[in-house]
């Protein structure tokens, strides 16, 4: 009886998540592994309605409001997509879990990063990933490749630098503070290094 | 200066709070008072996005999903509805609150009471009413009235009236413990006399 594995992408938008996601998902099938890819928020029907509201509401929602729906999503998710998919002893890839939450919260400056882990960690029922690997990448670089991708990113002006500049500085401090359940990888190497660390550390994880 | 005077309406379903919360409206209107009627979930348009999701979706929802998404919902109402509305000064009447919450989800037993009521009190910053009116009624009573106003009840079969009889309890033990906040009104007696125990209670915070 194999046993599942839950692995979380964390990471800033333009430090290759998909590309890496992708590359893995590839490689565990190649091993006769089923796998799950899924993402929050939005891994569930509930959830695509939940992100609906989050991300593309015309008008300000309340930062604690944002952060209980974002919380929402996470409990429907772990409970009806996660578990499940762990008890059949798949592989789960999922792209933006709690770390996410709390690294961005807290760069936002408006609510206590301890505050939303705890919330997460209710919605989840504490459940926390096997590995994590945080594609750490400075602001600007992933600027440039969201560019050359010609995805709009906008928010990234001025002022906005700072900000992702405070969750690349949030998302290491997490993995410092959990060295065991994160991989760091320095996402301006090659992609094909990248994705060998990261199946080095999932194989030690396997079998 | 005025200042605003915030009141919640509790019960089970069938306890008559929409009618009293007319009444009352209409009898602060009287007076010259600015009303703000409104509800829980679903008082904001971020709120009936959410209680879209938890009355009308389809399939189940995590028991812990629910809870936040309510709990979503109330943060967002009482940043951007309720704390404007006692600021200018108005009267807010509204329907169900944080006791509801508890009540239903006690019942339930699945969660915590005591969980959901910090959860509702983190959304809301700690916000609690001035007053809150507790129609008191027994479950077989309120399903008369719903079966007299024509309106579709069938969860109250057999062994949903233990739910409900549950529901009632909790309600109680609310107002038990805080005394000062709650008035509990025996709903079965005539809708004016009601009105009038209402009206009294909300006197002597109008000064």
């Amino acid at each position: 009886m194999t046993s599942g594995l839950w692995i979380t992408l964390e990471g800033g938008d333009g430090s290759g998540k998909t590309t890496q996601a992708a590359l893995l998902e590839h490689w565990l099938r190649e091993q006769g592994r089923s796998v799950v890819r899924t993402r929050e928020p939005g891994g569930t029907e509930v959830g695509v309605l939940i992100r609906d509201i989050v991300l593309h509401h015309r008008g300000d929602i309340a930062p604690r409001a944002e952060a209980l729906l974002y919380a929402a999503d996470r409990a429907h998710h772990v409970e009806t997509l996660v578990r499940p998919a762990l008890a059949r002893g798949d592989v789960i890839i999922q792209d933006r879990y709690l770390d996410s939450s709390v690294a961005y919260q807290g760069a936002g400056r408006v609510l206590d990063g301890v505050e939303i882990r705890d919330l997460s960690l209710w919605a989840a029922e504490g459940a926390l990933p096997d590995v994590t690997v945080l594609l750490d990448v400075d602001p600007a670089t992933a600027r440039q490749r969201l560019d050359a991708a010609d995805k709009p990113f906008d928010r990234l002006e001025a002022e906005k630098s700072a900000f992702h500049e405070r969750v690349r500085t949030a998302f290491l401090a997490l993995a410092d503070a959990e060295p065991k359940r994160f991989l760091v990888v320095d996402a301006t190497q090659p992609i094909d290094v990248i994705a060998e660390a990261i199946r080095r550390r999932v194989s030690t994880h396997l079998s």
